[in-house]
């Protein structure tokens, strides 16, 4: 009834499937000849930081200032805060370079709030370089190619005292909504073609451009051509999820990350009870609106058909096909694993991944939570 | 554009509002003649624990060992873990307690796991109370009041060395599918007569049942006739939030939890980015799918109709009625606060509270997170 590991729930990574994630990304990096900028906010680890760039602090991107501050205290030097920062924003990010070196790199996408961050970064005695957010399509932010506010705030980064003109960036979320990989071709030509627009337009009118910058896991894995950019900055990849396997970008086999727990009893309607709930899962549905998929169960390979139905904060009920009994296959202490929906939502609630692998010996990796 | 305060986004408590919820309950509670154990799922606090008994280290709810040793490292010595334990948990109760001195009472459902779960007591020298889960018609876990393994599970914790029967006890989530207070009545007489019947059958064999737990928030807050139940066990009246505002348990000015988030950029689809998304908002969704709704745009109460109405990891669409344009209303750097449709969730991912009062002095508690 008992087996032995840590306590459950908790997550595991698969060394060796997430050094070939990361390889396989390095290598496309490679071919078309850009930069990898891995972003950070899925596996938020200085581990796997370290190992997407074959074992070098090189370049990255971050989504909270506190990952960037854990990134800094491990000795990155090169971060993309990739959210829009406002004046709020610059004291921190002041602080953060005075104690650590890193070169901390913005966002901008408004010319009045990029002239108050530059005007705060004059006051923190500080010089911040500044990527133009450029919407591809997706509509959440950054300015359209053909907007004519764009050469003003291109204007307005380049001439400012405290700030610099670092080139434009994009992010093609509309990844997401597709259904197949020849959609997802399509989009990365949009996001490609509105970046190197918007890079053309600004350098037709002397600004220096020196990054093209796009990122999406589906884009980047999928994409047949990369003319005109310079960066990429998939992050998503690193562990892969259900969601990537639904738009064809990677198959089960390719995900890195699972939740493992622990049956904790059988009921009537046909479902085990586990101790991975909304907290340890997250509560992003896959496309039938299951909470995950059960891969293994104790060390074999799970038989296809085993999900989560539902999820209550700390507990998940866990369904076979047409309600198969499960108490014989599952009895009560046996552990699962679950492969997860969308890996970034179901890492956010833990501390620790639990490392696996066939070729190195086991080890407790730190994840960084929060925002400051 | 700049307002004073933590950087965004964090989570403040209006500890006024939290007051008033935390003594309603016990109001409650001394009506109906019931001990008050409230569930700390919700809230994870130390002082929140404390406030909940004017000031006692009383009896307590938890649904990780994490919260157990948390609030056990803090005083409290009568805690009910209430997830099901099995017997790879018993080595971490016994650890706990031994450190703490605190009493942890466990959830029982199935003989056989409870005698292995009493077989690991025993190893550890350890005597463990145990309640027998019942089901009251949510279909989770736990018998049914006329299951036959009902009198049997009784009597095997009874006669075991190492377990003794705490009684009966069972959670009524199907509240949360009601739609109106009159339903919510219907569900928590359910879950006092399936209790009742429970403890009456148990006692009828001749066994001790001192504890008849419910618990629920909207049953405890709107149940009529508690008649036969010694303790009642809510968690989510501490803060309450939308979903309890949309079953008619309580109203938006109940609320005591609110996310402080600034607003980042002006989009032409009539959104404006805020810098709380799924992670600071979490991904439940109340009734018409919104991610929250905008209750106070800087220091003064916000016009109805401005709701989260989309997020990605970071960010938040916030959005007006009729797409209306928000550049306006809400300058970027504005900070407002949004109520959350699920409290338990969208505190989950901050490791902090922010407390404002007319009454006390501002102050900052910690919430413990995580599992183990």
């Amino acid at each position: 009834m008992m087996k032995a590991g840590p306590p459950t729930p908790y997550l595991v990574v698969d060394r060796d499937v997430l050094d070939r994630n990361l390889e396989r990304m390095r290598s496309i990096a490679a071919r078309h000849g850009v930069r990898l900028r891995p972003h950070m906010k899925t596996t938020k680890s200085v581990e796997i930081a370290l190992a997407a760039h074959g074992g070098q602090a090189g370049s990255i991107t971050v989504s909270t200032l506190r990952e960037a501050r854990h990134f800094a205290d491990a000795g990155f030097r090169d971060i993309l805060y990739a959210v829009t920062t406002t004046p709020a924003k610059v004291t921190e990010i002041a602080a953060l370079g005075a104690a650590t070196g890193a070169q901390i790199t913005i966002l901008a996408e408004d010319a009045t709030v990029a002239a108050a961050v530059g005007a705060e970064a004059q006051s923190c005695g500080l010089r911040l370089p500044a990527l133009i957010d450029i919407d591809c399509g997706y509509g959440r932010s950054g300015l359209r190619p053909d907007d004519p506010h764009l050469p003003v705030l291109g204007r307005l980064i380049q001439d400012h005292p405290c700030l610099s003109l670092a080139g434009v960036m994009t992010h093609a979320g509309q990844a997401y909504d597709c259904r197949d990989a020849d959609a997802v071709r399509r989009v990365a030509r949009q996001e490609v073609s509105a970046t190197v627009a918007a890079a053309t337009l600004l350098r037709d009118i002397g600004l220096p451009v020196p990054t093209v910058s796009i990122g999406s896991t589906p884009t980047a894995l999928l994409a047949d051509d990369l003319s005109g950019i310079t960066e990429i900055r998939p992050g998503n990849y690193q562990f892969l999820d259900l969601t990537q396997a639904a738009i064809s970008v990677c198959g089960p086999g390719d995900i890195a990350l699972r939740v493992v727990t622990e049956v904790l009893s059988h009921h009537p309607g046909g479902h085990a009870l586990v101790d991975a709930g909304a907290l340890a899962l997250s509560k992003d549905t896959g496309a039938d609106g299951h909470y995950g998929i059960v891969a293994r169960i104790g060390d074999a390979p799970a038989p296809p058909g085993l999900f989560i139905a539902k999820v209550a904060q700390e507990q998940g009920y866990l369904r076979g096909p047409h309600g198969l009994d499960l108490t014989w296959l599952l009895p009560v202490g046996t552990r699962v694993e679950v492969l997860p929906n969308h890996a970034c939502m179901t890492a956010a609630a833990h501390d620790f991944y639990h490392i696996r692998s066939d070729s190195h010996a086991p080890d407790i990796w730190r994840r960084v939570n929060g925002w400051h």
